[in-house]
């Protein structure tokens, strides 16, 4: 079992095909779990309160005669964080500490410039009304997460953010609700699954329509936010977890081998991979994995996810194995370098980039300050981490002078009459004086 | 026909259920695209250039042996700009200078911190490596938004910009190529359709995979980039144009009807709604609309919009119209006000607010520098204009000192114990020196 994790070179003919269908990741459609979203969010839209309190019984199995009895009162959520241990409560409250300062530095400010006609341009920033915050019940219930998504929001100034969770037979995860309490929710409920995601994007009796919808969530829930996007603002929705990690073989091997498990214990479709220039050293790091492996209580999952979609990776020199970082646009990458400084700016796509041996995703996951809500499956190509900018929304400012209107007016007129568009014309030309 | 815009009172009890029915707009789901689309890009997917090459001979008419065929030489782009008249040369030349002004403005820059000990925090902001611009064909084939698609991915500094358009039956648009010419497109091919979004998406033997696709289309190119959304980035699937006038009864009735029909000669579905506070104003609007529309060559279009889609909206005073404004959340907002300044603020959700008499939606439409594509259907409540933003991404900087992963990695521990995660947590206490 340990030994599992496959050996790559990179000087391979086939390398870069056998690392495309490494990457390769399609989440299988799945016409019930289709079907089943359908019909709840139609219910929702439909019925509204009375919906979701059916759904929740049946899915849920709380039994509540309305949706008051699916609200948790302000003073829970503190009796939840005031019942922690001072150890975990001050571990909370320093990681939102570090990640509220970190994101302040993101907000995007309005600003607009003068022409010299008088003509104003500019960009007035927002902030979203209201937003959802979605919150895994059950095992997938991480505080962590609850801050990660509700801090951002709050610093962007949302109004009010919402947040559901579903509490299978009433069960609760004080350490949700505690992290709840100190990123300041400002409501919460006690449902979840597709039901949830629509009384959010829909409205009901109770819960107001929410403007976004962010946290993740299973197959029912990544599928009805996919479904309501367009009647709300959605995040992305995301793949398994990855982790690359580039060494030149200095550092610990138990170190990279670790780091490796943390990624792979999230589930078994998570995906580690090295890349290194010393072969030595992914020996020892394959050592490292058969003899640290037993000893981690998730093991069967690790072993399954670096079996399944991990891999050990031979490669020529740094330059190459920036190249291919590129190619693979990871969540996280780990530059696990003697000297890692020069080589932060030759990566283009990356979620995180963690600089230096000591910089272990597990600290951006809870603490370091940057969002651990990351772009997965090659999509940091295209996108980035979750962060103020995502609860915060511009509008162009177009405030042009009588004077200006003279000069622009005839270009619009000459390039509306060339689109064929002549009340564009007319409106234009209305506002010259000759 | 003319008078067919209808009239509404804000004090009405009914208003706010009528306002909200004349805003819903859903596009049908249509089973045939959908089916057709899908097949479209598997056999894209599966074979590359030569299932484009098919079914641009199929919709297209176009005979050509090899993908070569289908691409078009830079000289012919240039040829495009030189044979325009001097006139509208050098007002496209005007718009995308304007154009490129207003957005470099846009741009985001890294930025990192220190903190005391010795620990790195940031974000470094990259530019997307590779996009896709799609350009429709024929009637709705607009200059304009060649510009306005292209200039902000190349202000962002993206590497490669590809423009697809389809030419059926070999028909090119000179305006839109010598629109790409200035705008700086790096290489353009006469394809379109599902089979050119597909292209773009999953790359073939001559066309590159792109690491987004932006531009409009009509069903099938809003169905097909849905699709592949996830795989590519891409922008918003835009709804039908509208317009939200609030005037306090200055000004001249005659330039708010022109801007009424200014948007509602883009299609029957397009929206223009004008809040007024004097009834007298509302009457000569009206009256302006019956006088001017027959002299309008789309004055079919325009009188289907205002009559399917418009209203002429008493308000009581300029706070109603504004917390009216902010439920419409319209693409477009015209302050047609005597002091306009104070009221911009009070606008929370627009794409673009045009302030004062003279700020016509049409200069902004073509010149006056922010970006013509916005966000439609309520969705300026959660998204912004297309911008230089659009094409850039972030990637966190975490860069711990030894000193740092002392104290973080006490708290990433205890976190990471809660939440069940035991490699994560040693992976942090193996940073640990006591």
């Amino acid at each position: 079992m340990s030994n599992a994790i496959r050996r790559l070179n990179a000087r391979d003919p086939e390398f870069l095909s056998t690392l495309d269908a490494l990457l390769a990741f399609e989440s299988a459609a799945d016409e019930r779990i289709d079907a089943a979203v359908s019909e709840i969010l139609r219910a929702v839209r439909a019925t509204g309160d009375a919906a979701v309190i059916e759904y929740t019984r049946r899915f849920d199995h709380l039994d509540v005669s309305s949706m008051a009895g699916l609200e948790l009162p302000h003073a829970e959520l503190k009796a939840a964080l005031d019942g922690l241990t001072v150890e975990r409560r001050e571990a909370l409250r320093v990681a939102a500490d570090r990640v509220r300062q970190y994101h302040e530095r993101q907000k995007i400010d309005s600003w607009s410039y003068m022409e010299a006609d008088g003509s104003v341009l500019g960009q007035q920033v927002t902030a979203l009304d209201r937003v959802g915050l979605y919150v895994p019940g059950g095992r997938a219930s991480y505080p962590s997460s609850v801050l990660m998504n509700a801090i951002p929001a709050k610093v962007a100034g949302v109004h009010e953010l919402i947040m559901v969770v579903p509490t299978p037979r009433g069960e609760k995860s004080p350490l949700v609700l505690a992290a709840a309490a100190i990123a300041g929710v400002d409501r919460v409920f006690t449902i979840g699954g597709a039901q949830a995601v629509a009384a959010l994007a829909y409205g009901t009796q109770t819960i107001p329509q929410v403007d976004k919808i962010v946290g993740p969530g299973n197959a029912y829930v990544a599928e009805a936010k996919r479904r309501v996007f367009g009647t709300v603002g959605i995040d992305m929705v995301a793949g398994p977890s990855e982790v690359l990690v580039i060494s030149d073989g200095s550092g610990d091997p138990d170190w990279v081998a670790m780091d490796l498990f943390a990624q792979a214990e999230h589930d078994e479709l998570a995906q580690s991979i090295l890349l290194c220039t010393d072969a030595g050293f992914l020996d020892a790091v394959a050592a490292a994995i058969e003899r640290l492996l037993p000893t981690m209580p998730r093991r069967e999952i690790i072993a399954k996810s670096l079996a399944g979609r991990g891999a050990l990776i031979q490669v020529d020199d740094l330059e190459q194995a920036c190249a291919i970082a590129n190619r693979i646009a990871p969540e996280h990458l780990e530059l696990s370098l003697e000297t890692p400084e020069p080589w932060v700016a030759k990566i283009r796509h990356a979620g995180a980039i963690f600089v230096g041996h000591h910089s272990v995703e597990a600290l951006g996951d809870y603490c370091a300050g940057p969002n651990h809500v990351l772009p997965t499956m090659r999509s940091a190509r295209f996108s980035s981490p979750l962060g103020v900018y995502d609860f915060q929304k511009r509008s162009s400012i177009v405030h042009i002078s009588a004077a200006g209107a003279q000069t622009l007016g005839k270009v619009a007129s000459i390039l509306a009459h060339g689109e064929g568009l002549q009340a564009h014309a007319r409106s234009a030309e209305m506002r010259l004086k000759d």
